[in-house]
């Protein structure tokens, strides 16, 4: 009989399965299917998460001019590839490796260190304790939190879109992912000080989405608004999509991605847990659509889409901290004020003049503290297993809502200050805008030396 | 130590597991591994059925006109979020709560009354009986059938386009879904009359793709066609497609999401069920396109892109019913020939001055009740594990055939009658057409004062 | 009670679940837990991958010229459907089929022949013996394999767009996947001779990319470059791409795809496996899509979007032979190489003035057989299971080396002679390639009838 090497190494399996599975009065034969099943939980949901690159990629050149689209693919495509570099070298091991409770200290640079995975709880000893509550393989545990600061990034993308320079954006892109986001993350989901004070974040509206919103608000206040965005008096001249179109499909995408952001964030196939998330997370993110359409509807006498396509992105964030802590009639109303919430704050921004081409500071910002302030607010006690505790409008009084408080204003604080110095020496040493020329004739010209859609015709408005 | 709160709440998962899961030896393991397989099986497949709503969002764009596509995205994004909000105020309950043979009365307003689910069979008590077969978390049965009742609106989104008001679109789809959609669920999925009566449809040609398009069609005789379609003397003027970039992500996103929508109604991880399945559902796509496209290229000449799309959503919307219940060489004919209805029906409809701009009454209605009448004709009993009997072409005899017809024409009166009265009131109240003018300016401007395409120059045909 | 049928077919499943799983202490019960859990990471894992086709649809056509939208995305759509037609009544037997080392002989038409799948190793009795090491149903093996054959031949596709007609590559399409395809993957795959002498070829840079880039190859050299592409005097003439949108978004598509095609190749749910795959996987995608930018950069003096594109690809097709058996540093340097490697052939083709409108040759086939030969390079014995032996640079010598160049020179030689047969055979029967007037014109007009963006006005160069 002839035997093929898939054949051979698929033998390799079955004696694997044999010892191991086979037979079922074995002490370890559950543990081990246990052990399999979180794990494609956890790899498929961290695909959908990865997905959501695609998303931020195509709300964000969508939500933009055309000149500028190449430019803006570009930068959503490299940051992820940016992001992995910089988490597989530092991320990881500040963020998860065993450390103090202001940074971890293990497992730098290709997730070195000992590692029993999928070993748990006592019997798990290696570099990484912080994550060791999950039982599944050490890989599968980093590429599930690769692809979530990966997504940390991709926010500052939109906000300082059609003026950044190209390389200036990869500069920061990997200093934010390999130096910032791990930091702070260590203090919530690496066993860290804020995690040991009470703080909750179930999937991140703190420790990714307001982590990206304070890069990106930072950014933005560098950068300075676009050219001709703000004219005299206090006049706003909105600047349009190019294409709602790739605005749309970005905002069903990143809807998707949020069915493995939030449920995945269980890291185990829990079915009460992963089923009460899914609920919640679909629950703000229709309230959050329905709920800001209608007030800009009431605002400004028509419906906008990209408004709607905003309020769904705020309920979604919103929800992110919350999920698994709520109940769903809770994120029917997270959700509502979300979406109200994202209305008010791209006026709000409108106002001071600080230009955000994509709202992301809006929905990812005011909604990730907002949502991190949900859990003190109306968190339900053990509602998918966590001892959070009761929030304020459960009787829980103020203990969760003060350690929310504290949360944010520590990682705010912190993202603020660290961007904020990383931003001015990239200005100092590389530029950080392209030039006014440049800005007018679009940077896919300047920087990328194309345009996105060759044979079309365009009006000279920003084609 | 410190402990952070993801390692808290995944201890809590860990206890659980361990008091649960941990000893195989236990009579609750394999229990409880079931649960939490079929859990994942069911929300992912779910997700994936949640996508669909992309792909209709594209097809139905941009099989039309670029000065409608911010209304027709629009429309397809609310859509899902109406249809959310309906289903779970009233929906869910109507349609699967403990009731009569001719509608649910338990369980209305927010999933409410008792379930103590994942329990089945006699172990279940509570307010959803029928659907107490499939021993997952409530959330997750009520997911599922979430993304499916949205699916059946956005099926009339794409029929009654490029002349409908946006408001009066919203208000319909809600009634649709709140009171239309679950009552005829109730008679086959939620332990009625039709069930009852021998009626099977596995994963919904008729309780899903034939509501929808019976809708459909008494929407668009109401509003009557778009202007400048039909000219004198049976003259048809085609209104070409402003993308057919759209229409082809939109055709396989849909045939992606019918990967979950065919398999994962197992609601179970049953291997044979789900592996028969993927087979049937994808060899009548496939078969589907290739015979539309045939077809239609020896008819006009040509091979035309569209065409093949429809030719392909015709298979998957004719499998729907009998694919778990037929063989793969009975899909491959039912494929075939759903391919060949759709192209002869795009022609009927034409010539019936009956205008659809997308093809939506082709392909749902025509080839959901095709999909359903196939049951009756191709069914092998007991071919996954369900007691269909055998149908005609298998020796049955025509009980199964009749028991389909009646219910075809149950659920045909039913909805066709709810319709008109829903689309004939709203007429009454808030108007269902927009303006001539409007029309031809494009309903991007009229509706939204947005359009999608900015900076790009068009011919003045209906960009 | 009224007992629906859902309900009826769910009770079916409940006995299935309580005679084979429900019973702890019984032996077949984690066996049939494995072979659930199996199923439905083999059948998500394919869902996925049959994802791809829209993922090289858009990197296809968003790479060419407007003109050619509509025949681009005809062909990427009907490609897949003639595929499965193909692989079902003939490639599935002659590849997987037991036989000699040269072909199966059993299970052709229809999967025809015994089969008692999910039974595994000695417990299998059937036709398909090379692919009995996984434990499912047959219809999850073939449905896997099936769409593993699609994607073979959507490669080709790339390479010969916007000269080619309709009819011919059909014709093409159907004989590589019932005639080339399957034969040198039952060699490598199905128990043939090349997995005897040694060959190792994890998910398919060999079986299926370098296939596809051979024929390809033949198809490109028959047909002829492009009307203009190759002035005088060795001057290349550039045909920039009409949307880099499509682009972009074809090849996250991709990228996400390739998470089903490696880890799913596995097909089977082994935590460590998959966790490293995973892993290996992505971090040949960034490293490939970092070098190659920047590679570039620095020849050009600009980031191309289109080569950061390709460069992803490129990564992701070299590791895709070697990405169970080497370390994820490994993968680092493999993904690093296949970037430079795609910059340097794409520059090489066009010197040799070969005209590849998408680098289809470059990213499948140049990084196709480098990947094959990273597995003699890299390979560290037993990684995750497989006893390949170890690479040359881990002190295994060349034995492994020197059968994967065996393998890369036959596989190359059989599919280029049997490509440029069936390619010259079609130029004589059906002719290959449209009229000079056509190509200009475009072939969306000629082969279709139709334009892609009807309402947008062009600017004259290829919308």
């Amino acid at each position: 009989m002839t035997l093929s090497k898939r054949q051979a190494y698929g033998s390799a399996i079955l004696v694997m399965i044999a010892v191991g599975w086979g037979e079922s009065a074995h002490a370890k034969t559950a543990d081990e299917l246990t052990v399999a099943l979180d794990t494609i939980w956890v790899v498929l949901t961290a695909s959908l998460v990865f997905f959501m690159n695609l998303g931020f990629a195509l709300v964000e050149s969508g939500f933009c001019r055309a000149k500028n689209t190449v430019n803006i693919l570009s930068k959503n495509f490299i940051v992820f590839a940016i992001s992995c570099l910089a988490f597989y070298v530092f991320g990881w091991g500040l963020m998860f490796g065993n450390g103090t409770g202001l940074v971890g200290m293990e497992g730098l640079f290709t997730i070195g260190g000992a590692d029993n995975s999928p070993a748990t709880g006592d019997a798990y000893a290696g570099a990484y304790k912080a994550i060791a509550w999950t039982g599944i393989p050490l890989y599968a545990k980093f590429f599930f939190q690769l692809v979530f600061a990966g997504t940390a990034a991709t926010i500052v993308s939109g906000s300082v879109a059609e003026r950044i320079k190209y390389l200036s954006f990869i500069v920061f892109s990997f200093l934010l992912i390999a130096f910032v986001y791990p930091v702070t993350g260590h203090w919530i989901w690496g066993g860290g000080w804020l995690a040991t004070a009470g703080f909750w974040d179930f999937a991140g509206s703190t420790v990714v989405h307001s982590v990206g919103g304070w890069a990106a608000l930072a950014g933005i206040l560098v950068l300075g608004p676009r050219l001709g965005k703000y004219g005299a008096g206090g006049k706003v001249h909105p600047i349009p999509a190019h294409s709602m179109t790739s605005g749309v499909i970005g905002c069903f995408v990143l809807w998707l991605g949020w069915f493995g952001f939030n449920p995945g964030s269980t890291m185990a196939a829990d079915p009460i847990a992963i089923s009460h998330v899914f609920m919640t997370t679909n629950t703000a993110a229709f309230m959050g659509l329905l709920s800001a359409t209608a007030l800009n509807w009431i605002w400004d006498g028509k419906p906008d889409l990209g408004m709607s396509v905003n309020g769904c992105l705020a309920g979604l964030v919103a929800i992110t901290a919350p999920c698994a802590f709520v109940t769903v009639n809770a994120a029917l109303i997270i959700g509502l004020l979300g979406g109200l919430i994202v209305v008010c704050a791209v006026k709000l921004l409108d106002r001071l003049k600080i230009d955000d081409p994509v709202g992301a500071v809006p929905v990812h910002l005011f909604n990730g503290v907002f949502g991190t302030l949900c859990v003190g607010l109306f968190a339900v006690d053990k509602i998918t297993g966590a001892a959070t505790g009761n929030g304020l409008f459960n009787g829980g009084g103020t203990t969760l809502l003060v350690a929310q408080v504290e949360g944010i204003l520590a990682v705010g604080a912190y993202t603020l200050a660290a961007s904020f110095v990383f931003w001015f020496a990239i200005k100092a040493l590389l530029g950080l805008r392209v030039s006014k020329e440049e800005e007018e004739e679009g940077l896919d010209i300047g920087e990328h030396g194309q345009v996105a859609y060759t044979g079309f015709a365009n009006t000279g408005y920003g084609n």
